[in-house]
């Protein structure tokens, strides 16, 4: 039982989970450095630096571009009312439990939101939500790029398509995606697409970097009535991240100036490099696990999000006590499923500074022993083996985030 | 003009502003402390211990009592969008910027606010608050303990009483008071309190402590509506930071390992004597800047926050090149006025890290040479001369935050 006066000495951890990842020292360094004052001339030239990174990581040329003084689900509030207005409608996907939080979130500003659905583990049917959409007035659709409680990937591109027939915004949440699967919010047309810090980015958790486009600055100029959150107040929150910088509410600096270096570390891999790093330590992982005769949740290989790897637990494991022997005997984190595959399968996030080949390799070796003591009969050093394989035969890409 | 992928070179600087205040190395060195997962058992333990450290800087047994994600207008929003429900009714005593932002962000719950204001710089009378509650089901009575935005203090027995009398529940923003100001939760009969990081805590902001009493948790059992926003609906964030430790949102885990060692600090330190050293160097700051010939904001001494103090641009002064010299030449920066008397007052926060007895000494003697070259007529040395005095009459607190 700890004392709340002790010092701080948390244990060392590798967290392969779906966030937070594992974060470059020189991002702690980052963190460390003394504050100055969130209105300090030299911190607001310095926060137009950061949202030019952000601009970078997003590939837009959008205006309104900032990270957000909220985790991740604050972005999806952001979006969502700031979007919507008493007696609109909206099409929410749903494939899981970030996506159908979205649709619980727009529900609360009092417009109709239409769910569009698709079992846990598969992506929803573009054409089920033009049927949604048929004949109505819809205000956005919305989706998740990642879902990360799923391990599933959408591609967008039908998304917009559907969208531009109804009409629509098209709003995203590229939480689980941005920077570590390709995204392109201009090019693709995403007019909201909102993130999180603590993902591929690799920054601490506590911000929700957005980016809006010129049509969704035209339409909050349009609203009839106030944004419902004042907090979450683009139309206001941009005067301190506008130009004009005015005072709105006082920015997590400390975190800015991590999420500075975090975007720094991403650009100088670059994002195609970032990218083919997650995907071939991915594609490792996945070798390995299907050598160790472990069944992926999500069984169209297309669908496989890059960052977040659901499997099955293995038919005899204890999850909850192989789950807690991976962390309390070799320090490592991964994370039990959610919503209603909560019981059933894990989650393995290969994230940002996480998506390391040693980490792939140290995983699957623990991950052997863990259920070799539960019983599971298992090829000794079949899985690192494939996983080791998998990376002899892989491109190289840039040196970057230790790869 | 620095380009957005240089290395983080913050300037050093004095921070005595209204918040962010200075920040103890030790509170530096937490936050470089590498994370662990929002879910790890260390965690969920670790953060019941930040919980109780809290519970003793605001001085209470509330169970529901935990840092919201967000900063101090976090904390406003929190408070009031979980206390109202439409049709509603409630009061909000405005006497400042930050007052006057919790009605507004209270009307739009479509609830109906009545404001009881009182002039910038002076308390309102609780028996104004007695006549707009007259007759009416009034669900709050609200107020700022420390108007950050004019350097005011309010008594809050006075409307403890006033809203017994109404049947209200009494709100309390100890955004500029908490940990500076005599400040006891049960004592005082406060139902909802909350707090931000930045200002006497001296951690770095992004977070804002929470407290509610058990009459607030059986409200909040009885709404009739879902709390209008997700982020800051305390009916289910409390799963995580309550007993259930079940995933709401992923929290600013640096952040917190940064609160919790201010809080170590604070307590430490011991409340009494932070209140007595905050006390101690804003009366040496006022003795030094009435020596100076120097008119306080505030006329009613007993309505002077012992964390903020407002005073008048001296005559003949450009305010905003005087203020543009502390910062560029003596790296000290204090703010300008807010709202109404933005452009006649200055504000100097002397709070957490930041109030010390040679920061003091520092200002006066930094102002004095900014002020001369403007011209105005100083008897070299009387500010500091005075402080000084000060501080040689002053009891002796025990050492904490270099005093």
């Amino acid at each position: 039982m700890m004392d709340p006066m002790d010092e701080l000495r948390p244990p060392t951890r590798l967290m392969l989970t779906p966030g937070p990842s594992c974060i470059s020292p020189r991002v702690y360094r980052a963190l460390a450095t003394p504050l100055v004052g969130h209105v300090d001339p030299w911190f607001t030239e310095f926060m137009g630096g950061v949202q030019e990174l952000l601009r970078r990581v997003f590939q837009t040329e959008n205006n309104i571009t900032f990270p957000i003084s909220a985790s991740g689900t604050g972005g999806i509030e952001t979006a969502v009312v700031n979007a919507l207005e008493p007696g609109d409608e909206a099409i929410v996907c749903v494939n899981g439990v970030f996506s159908d939080r979205m649709a619980e979130i727009a529900e609360r500003t009092g417009a109709k939101i239409h769910r569009v659905p698709a079992p846990f583990g598969r992506t929803v049917d573009p054409g089920d939500v033009r049927r949604a959409g048929q004949g109505r007035k819809i205000k956005f659709v919305g989706l998740a790029h990642g879902e990360t409680s799923t391990g599933v990937v959408t591609k967008l591109e039908p998304f917009r398509k559907v969208a531009d027939e109804l009409g629509a915004l098209l709003v995203v949440d590229s939480v689980a995606t941005l920077a570590g699967v390709p995204l392109d919010v201009d090019r693709q047309g995403i007019d909201i697409c909102f993130s999180g810090t603590q993902k591929a980015i690799s920054a601490p958790p506590g911000m929700s970097p957005i980016t809006v486009n010129a049509r969704v600055e035209e339409m909050l100029r349009k609203r009839k009535t106030k944004v419902q959150s004042w907090y979450f107040d683009l139309t206001t929150v941009m005067n301190y991240w506008g130009k004009e910088r005015t005072y709105h509410h006082t920015p997590p600096i400390s975190l800015i100036y991590g999420l500075h270096e975090a975007l720094r570390i991403v650009l100088e891999e670059g994002l195609e490099a970032s990218w083919e790093r997650h995907r071939q330590n991915q594609a490792a992982l996945i070798a390995g696990l299907e050598a160790m005769g472990i069944r992926l949740f999500v069984e169209n290989p297309e669908d496989r999000l890059p960052t977040v790897t659901s499997i099955y637990i293995p038919a005899g494991i204890d999850g909850v006590k192989a789950r807690g022997r991976l962390l309390n005997e070799f320090n490592i984190e991964i994370s039990g499923g959610l919503g209603e595959i909560k019981s059933t399968t894990w989650r393995i996030g290969l994230m940002g500074y996480s998506s390391q080949r040693a980490n792939v390799l140290l995983f699957l070796d623990s991950l052997e022993r863990v259920l070799l003591d539960q019983g599971m009969k298992l090829s000794i050093g079949a899985g690192i083996a494939a996983a080791a394989s998998s990376f002899a035969h892989a491109e190289p890409v840039p040196v970057g985030h230790g790869r």
